[in-house]
């Protein structure tokens, strides 16, 4: 098209840097491309080739980042978001044992630069590439009436498959099994509204004000707090997958903490025990915790406390887990359940 | 949880409600259930059992809705932008003649309450369950700092599955072959922000002055142009499968229009030659074109001029197809390509 100014463009629909822009994303997906991903086929849809599995489950989840992006916006980072959202899906459907296979997006924004766009779809080809899952889709809006300035909203689709007969669902779990908390990164994708209150930082206030209290060093935390703040997702499966025939449940431990997260796993009439002296609380969560003046129960219904996955197995696995991975640790066992409490802490 | 106030309900979210709001989604997701959907496991991912396929693709989509959002806001109407996203979605996996197995979607909004947001979902359930698609899983996130008052975005995510050997590709497409249109229900879900710019309106500005516009009715339409706007995406799938296997390529019409959606399928060195004078462009584009004083090129590169889709098909079979599908009618055929343009109107 040429440089005349259309009705459409007017109307602030720029249909040539859409199609620059998809161009560019294209070559990052194909850096994540498998084998099974029919190229050259499919423009208004991605194509999997499944091939190799005798009885496949496929497995499916979709997420956003919540309100990470407002930090991630307020400092002008847009790429480690992207690995946050790649991370948090792979996490959630390899709870169920399931290798992830493709991933699909979805990025809006009201001012979003071509460059910030790049950089969030970046750091999801970047993240589905150490996860060896294809990034094969996804769709970028432009919504200047729907999106404050400045803000933009990001959400992912991801589809894993695992073989039915090996399916991790929690189901064999019992009393006496161990509770294995594996390390988060730090805050993961949950919270952030809390922290975002403490803090009073990605509100949409005064953007100097905002920016002094995310580049003010705490010596805890040998970050600043921006930094500390978007650690990025950690992604479980490399580290995990090698185990897996030892684990009987995965605890993705996502927006609700170990309160709500621990049992979704366990079957009915079991609880799980929690020894708080077995794992140390990372210093930005008692940072957090006293600078909002934060109950002990409240934190640990609305963050990780440090432990970002949580693998239950049979007393007699617990070596062998952790000669795999060493830094998964005994964080607690699975008891019966004695009242309403599924989670108790001691 | 109790009725006090903690710091997390004062940052601004409420997690008791969020529960509510899931139960009452769980149901209307049960209400799409197939057989293949296992239920009971995986509360981190949903479980889709893949069977019954000698050599299957996995067909995948992600989609927003767009602009037309505004358009919904503005009327307060949810339900129908719902069934927008699934059947948009729908069309896009099926023109790889794949069927859809499970949709997905991501509700974000800054100040949705509970009725919209599960009139939107209840707008995505009743679109599934019509294509026999089940609802598995999403997404609803408040982020009152990130999107304006009264606006949400709405994104889809698909999957369905194709033999591999009756993926429809369009690269059978021969010179001579027959163009089918079939008739679109409306705008469907592109050139909302031309739209929006033409009748000013879904722009956030002057709420009455905004639903008067709406509520106007033009004689020509027959329906207010707020009901015009928001007549839904028409899914084709199931009128479509019955002559799947006598389609060459399909092409689904959506933003670029005829001139950017149609090349997509054909062959290189092949254009497509549509006779203007062989389907009837609805009043509603015609009135959009006047009041706007839009070209007549732009208005094919923005909308869909009353074809949703376009089928190409060998010149025998055209009979078979039409007589299956009677509103299909014939609108061009594919021509040499002899200069830059692949879509010629005469």
């Amino acid at each position: 098209m040429s440089e005349d100014q259309s009705a459409y463009a007017r109307a602030g629909v720029d249909i040539d840097a859409g199609r620059r822009l998809a161009a560019r994303i294209k070559e990052m997906a194909r850096s994540t491309a498998r084998p099974e991903v029919l190229a050259g086929v499919g423009p208004f849809a991605s194509l999997f080739h499944l091939a190799g599995y005798s009885d496949p489950v496929l497995v499916a989840s979709a997420d956003g980042v919540g309100t990470k992006l407002n930090i991630a916006a307020a400092l002008g980072r847009y790429d480690s978001v992207g690995v946050d959202l790649v991370n948090h899906c792979i996490n959630d459907i390899f709870t169920t044992g399931a290798e992830p296979l493709f991933f699909l997006d979805y990025l809006a924004g009201g001012d979003l630069t071509e460059e910030q766009k790049l950089a969030a779809v970046g750091g999801m080809a970047a993240a589905c590439r150490d996860a060896g899952c294809a990034l094969i889709g996804g769709e970028t809006a432009d919504m200047p009436d729907v999106y404050v300035p400045g803000a933009f909203d990001l959400a992912g689709f991801i589809v894993g498959v695992v073989e039915r007969d090996r399916i991790i669902d929690g189901s064999t779990i019992q009393d006496g099994d161990i509770l294995l908390g594996v390390p988060s990164s730090g805050l993961h994708t949950n919270g952030y509204s809390l922290v975002r209150s403490v803090f009073n930082v990605g509100r949409g206030g005064d953007p100097a004000a905002e920016r002094a209290a995310l580049y003010r060093t705490y010596p805890e935390l040998g970050l600043t707090l921006g930094e500390a703040l978007l650690v990025p997702h950690r992604c479980y499966y490399h580290d995990v997958k090698p185990v897996l025939r030892f684990v009987k449940g995965i605890a993705h431990i996502t927006g609700g903490g170990l309160i709500d997260n621990v049992p979704r796993v366990l079957p009915e009439g079991l609880a799980a025990r929690f020894d708080r002296a077995s794992w140390r609380v990372p210093p930005l969560f008692t940072l957090i915790q006293r600078q909002g003046n934060v109950s002990d129960e409240e934190m640990f219904r609305v963050f990780n406390m440090g432990l970002g996955l949580v693998l239950v197995c049979a007393p007699s696995d617990v070596k062998v887990v952790r000669a795999a991975l060493p830094e998964a640790r005994v964080v607690g066992r699975v008891v019966p359940q004695t009242d309403q409490s599924r989670v108790i802490f001691s």
